[in-house]
C-alpha cells in the first residue's frame, strides 16, 4: 500500500477548528462563508473564483452526491434539498475523523453545540477555551475593575478542567509581541478600569486592552494546557504584519521550563518563520490549518516549505473549518492529499524509507495532537 | 486547444509599465538597463548573467531574428543594426498587447512619449499619473506653501479627465503606513514649508515628505479612479520592508466605500501578502508585474504562490517593462508561458475544469484590468 | 556529461563553516548537534526526526560504510566503532571541497584548530575572524574604556593580515539595523565604559551593546576585506525578524565605494530579501548555507527560490557545517544535487545552454568565492 493510500485510511486528529451553523443557505451566503473577507466579491466575479470555491466543488460536491465540479449553483441547489444538517452530516462524517479540539469562542450566529459536533461528526468533541471571549464574558457581569484579573484567573482555572487547551487571538487584538512576564497586579487593575469603563460606555464587549490580553495569557500558563495562538493570516480584522509568529520570540524564550506546549496555529504566509521557532524551541508546536482549506492544489507546497526546518514530531493536522462543514471537509481531504503527495516526493528523492514515512504521516495526521493534548490520558 | 495554446493567443492587457527609451545602446548600457541596480555588475559578471539576461537571449533574440540564447554581444550588433526603433516596434508589437497602461511619471532620459508607444506597439495607450511627479512638478513653479495643497488636489482633478488611474511611489519615499485619515489643512501647510523650502536651497524636487504623500494619495480617492501602490521590491532606492503590503492596512480599512480599486504592484516577496489583501478586502486588487519578468522560469511559482489566496478576480497581468522593449516582451512572453504552466497544472491534479481554466486565464490576462479601469467605457 | 555528473566533479569553496569536535558522541549527544535547538527533542521524538536527522541516515551512512537510510542507533555504533576523528575525516574528505572559510569565533568547547580541520579534510583552510569574539577577548583583558575603541580597531588590523574575511553576528545580539555611519568615539567610549563595567560585574563577556557592534563592523570596513553577516535564521539566541537583512539597506548604502563585498549568510526564510539586495547592490554577495544542510530535499527550492532575482555572480556555496563534519558533509552533498536539480530544470525548460549551466554551476561552486576573497592571489 502506497503512502497516498495509507493516508487516505488514518483517523485524523482535527486539532483546531469551530462549530459549524446548521442555517440553509442560498449561494451569496454560501459564498460569503466560503470567503475570510467580509464584504461580498466584486461585481462579475463570484466567491467561488478562489481556490476554496474551487475545491468546494471538486471535494464536497461528489460527497452530497453530484458530479466533482459541479456549478456552484448546482452545488447550493443540492445542499438546500438535503438540507443543511444532513449535508454537513456527511460532509463531516465524510473526513473519517476521531477527534475534533473545537474553539467555542467565535460568536457565529446559530452555530451548533459541542454535543452537536460530535452527534453530526460521530467523532469525540473537545473544547478549547478562547482566552479573550471568557475575559469579555466576565465583563459584561458585574465583575469590579479591582477583582477582574483574579476573577479571570479562576475562571480559566475553572474551564481547564473540562478543556483540552486554550487559545488566544491576541494577534487580532494586540499583535504578537507579548511580554515575558506577567503583568503585575496594579497594571491589570488600571488596565481593567480603562476597558470596562469603555466596554460599559460603548456597549461592545472587545478585549483589545495589551495589558489584559498579557494577563489572560500569562493566567492560563499555569494550568498545564496547551495555548494555541492564532498567527499569520486571517480575516480583515487582522493586520498581517503584527501577526509574524517571530514576534512571539521573546514570550516563548520566557515560558516557564514545565509549560505545555504552545500550538502556533496557521502561521502562514509566516509558516516558515513558525516552523524556525518549531526547529529551535521543543515546546513550541504548529499547525498550517487555514492555509490547508484555502489553498486548493498549493496546500502540498505550503505543507512541503513549513516541513522544511518544522521537526517531524511538531507538525499537526488541522482544518480551521468555521460554519460550513464544507471547510473542515475540504481540510481533511486536501491534507490528506497533499502530505501524501510531500511524501511521495520525499520517497522518489529517496530521502526516507516506506516505514519512516508511515511513521511521520501519523504522527502528522493524528499522533502528534494525541502527544500534545494528552487525548488519549482522557 | 490546450490552455497553453489559448493564452499564447488571448490579447493582453499589460495593466503597468512605462515609455521606452529609443536611443542606440551598447552593451554595457543595455546590460546595465536590465537590472535594477544603479552600478555595474562585479569585474567577472556581466548584467546578462541573471534570468532577465538569459531570458532576453532566450525571449527577445528570436524577435530580433536571432537563434534563441544567441551570445550577448550578438544580440547587441544586431539591436544596433536593426536601429532601437524597428527593435523596440518588433518586441512591442510582438507581446500581443491590446491595451497598454502607461505611468508617465518616471523621470527616464528620452522616453518616448504616449504617442509613440501606441505607434511602435499597435496597442491602445492609457495613462496613469504618477503622484508624486505632479508634486514634484508643481513645487518647481511659483505656488506658495500656503496654496500647496489646494492646488495639488486641483492639478490631480485635472489630470483625471484624462487618465485611466493614479499611482504612487509612497513605499520608495515614506513607507508604506500610510495615514488612515486625510492630513489636516495646517499640517499639509506646514508640511510644504518645510518641503519647499527645502526643494528651493538644495536644487532637488523628491517628495519625500510623508504629510505630502499622504495628502496626494486622500486627494486623488474621490476622483473615482483606481490608484496603483508600488509595493514589494525595485530599485536600490527602495527600503525592501517597509514596501510590505501589510503596512497599508489601516490604509485600506479607512477607504471610502466608494472608492475605486487600490491597486497592489508587484509585491514579491511579499506577493502573497499581497494577495491575502486581495483576499480580504474585495477593493484590493495586484499584480506582480516586475516579478514576472525579473524571475525567468520561476514565474510560474510566483504566480502560483500569489493565486494561493488571491481571488481570481483580483490578479491582472502586467510587465513593468520600463526603458527597454525587451522588458515589456519578456513581461508577456513569460507570464502567457507561467499562468499556463500553472493552469495546466492544476489541470492535471483535476482542481478545475478546462471551461473554468479559459475563463480564469481570460480573466487574468485582460478582463480584470478591463473591468477594474472600465476600460470597455472608454 | 549532465550537468548532475559535472557538479559531482567540481571541487567546492565552502565559504562559511565551523572547526569540528573531535569527541566520541553518544546517540542523544549527535541528535543535539543535530538540532539548532539547545532543549532535547520533546518525549516520544527524537533530533533524528528531521531533514537533518534523515539526510545523516541518508548521506552520510554510506561514508561510514552503512547502507543508505542506517538506523540511527546503528549509525552512532558505526561512528564510535570508527572514532570520531576517522569519521570527521572521511565525512570531510568526501565533501570533494578544495577550501574552507572557518569562522573561528564559535566558542564551541573542544573544538578542532584550523591546522587539525586542514589536515581532516586535505583542504586549504582559510580563517574568517568575527568581530564580537575579538571584542570580547579583549574586554577580559585590561584593557581600559577610553582605549577600547582604538584597540580593537588595531586588533582587527592585526587580524586582517591573516584572515580573509571578517564576520559579525549583529543579528544575534542587536538586529540588523546597523547605523550608517560610523558611531563618534565619544558614544565608543560611553558604550565601552557601560559594557566592560556590566562584563566585570557580572563575569559574562558577551558583546550586546549595539554602539560598540556599531565601531566594531566600521573598523573593519577599511580593511580591504569582505565581510560576512550572519542573516535569518539560526539557534534560539536569535530573534528572527531582527535577522531581516532587508533592515541592513540604510548600512550598505552607506558603505564606502571602494569597500570589499558584503556577504549576507544564511538568509533564510528571508533568503529573496538577501537576493533582492544582491540584485540592487552589486557590493552584496550572499550564500543559504544553513538552509543547505537543513532542509533536505528542499534545498533545490531554497536554491531556486534564492536565484530567482539574485545575479548568478553574487551567489556562492557553503555547508555551515558546525561541530559535526556530517554537517559539512550534508552541505555538500545536498547542496550538488540541489544545484545540479535546479539547473536541470531550468535546461529542461529551455531557459539557458549547457554552456550557460556550466559556467554558472562553477561561480556558484567556487568561483565566485574565489573572486569576492581573492583566493587565488593567497
Amino acid at each position: 500500500m502506497g503512502i497516498a493510500d495509507e493516508l487516505a485510511e488514518i483517523p485524523l486528529v482535527d486539532q483546531h477548528c469551530h462549530p459549524v451553523v446548521l442555517d440553509d443557505l442560498d449561494g451569496g451566503e454560501l459564498a460569503r462563508m466560503l470567503s475570510e473577507a467580509f464584504d461580498p466579491a466584486p461585481e462579475g466575479t463570484s466567491g467561488f473564483d478562489s481556490h476554496v470555491g474551487l475545491s468546494v466543488r471538486r471535494w464536497c460536491a461528489p460527497v452530497l452526491g453530484l458530479d466533482p465540479h459541479a456549478d456552484p449553483t448546482d452545488y447550493v441547489a443540492r445542499r438546500t434539498t438535503l438540507g443543511a444538517t444532513e449535508s454537513s452530516r456527511r460532509l463531516l462524517q465524510a473526513c473519517g475523523t476521531s477527534d475534533l479540539l473545537v474553539d467555542t469562542g467565535l460568536p457565529l450566529p446559530n452555530s451548533c453545540s459541542l454535543a452537536e459536533m460530535a452527534e453530526l461528526s460521530e467523532a469525540r468533541v473537545h473544547e478549547v477555551v478562547r482566552l479573550e471571549t471568557v475575559a469579555e464574558e466576565l465583563a459584561a457581569t458585574e465583575v469590579s475593575a479591582g477583582d477582574f484579573g483574579a476573577v479571570l484567573a479562576e475562571e480559566l482555572a475553572k474551564r481547564a478542567t473540562t478543556a483540552v487547551g486554550f487559545k488566544t487571538i491576541a494577534a487580532y487584538r494586540v499583535g504578537l509581541d507579548l511580554p515575558p512576564t506577567p503583568p503585575p497586579n496594579a497594571e491589570v487593575w488600571q488596565a481593567a478600569d480603562r476597558w470596562l469603563a469603555r466596554c460599559a460606555r460603548t456597549g461592545r464587549y472587545r478585549l483589545d486592552e495589551r495589558t489584559l490580553v498579557a494577563h489572560a495569557v500569562w493566567s492560563c500558563l499555569p494550568l498545564g494546557l496547551p495555548l494555541q495562538v492564532h498567527t499569520g493570516f486571517g480575516d480583515p480584522d487582522l493586520t498581517l504584519h503584527r501577526a509574524d509568529p517571530s514576534l512571539l520570540t521573546p514570550f516563548v524564550r520566557a515560558l516557564p521550563e514545565d509549560a505545555a506546549p504552545l500550538v502556533l496555529l496557521h502561521g502562514y504566509p509566516y509558516h516558515r518563520h513558525a516552523a524556525f521557532l518549531a526547529s529551535v524551541f521543543p515546546k513550541v508546536v504548529l499547525d498550517v490549518s487555514l492555509a490547508i482549506n484555502h489553498t486548493g492544489p498549493r496546500a502540498a507546497a505550503v505543507l512541503a516549505e513549513t516541513l522544511e526546518v518544522a521537526p517531524f514530531g511538531s507538525l499537526m493536522y488541522a482544518s480551521d473549518g468555521v460554519g460550513l462543514a464544507e471547510l473542515h471537509h475540504l481540510g481533511a481531504a486536501q491534507f490528506r492529499q497533499a502530505l501524501g503527495r510531500v511524501l511521495e516526493e520525499w520517497l522518489a528523492h529517496d530521502v526516507l524509507t516506506p516505514t519512516d514515512a508511515s511513521r511521520f504521516a501519523r504522527m502528522i495526521a493524528a499522533d502528534n495532537a494525541r502527544r500534545v493534548y494528552r487525548l488519549d490520558s482522557r
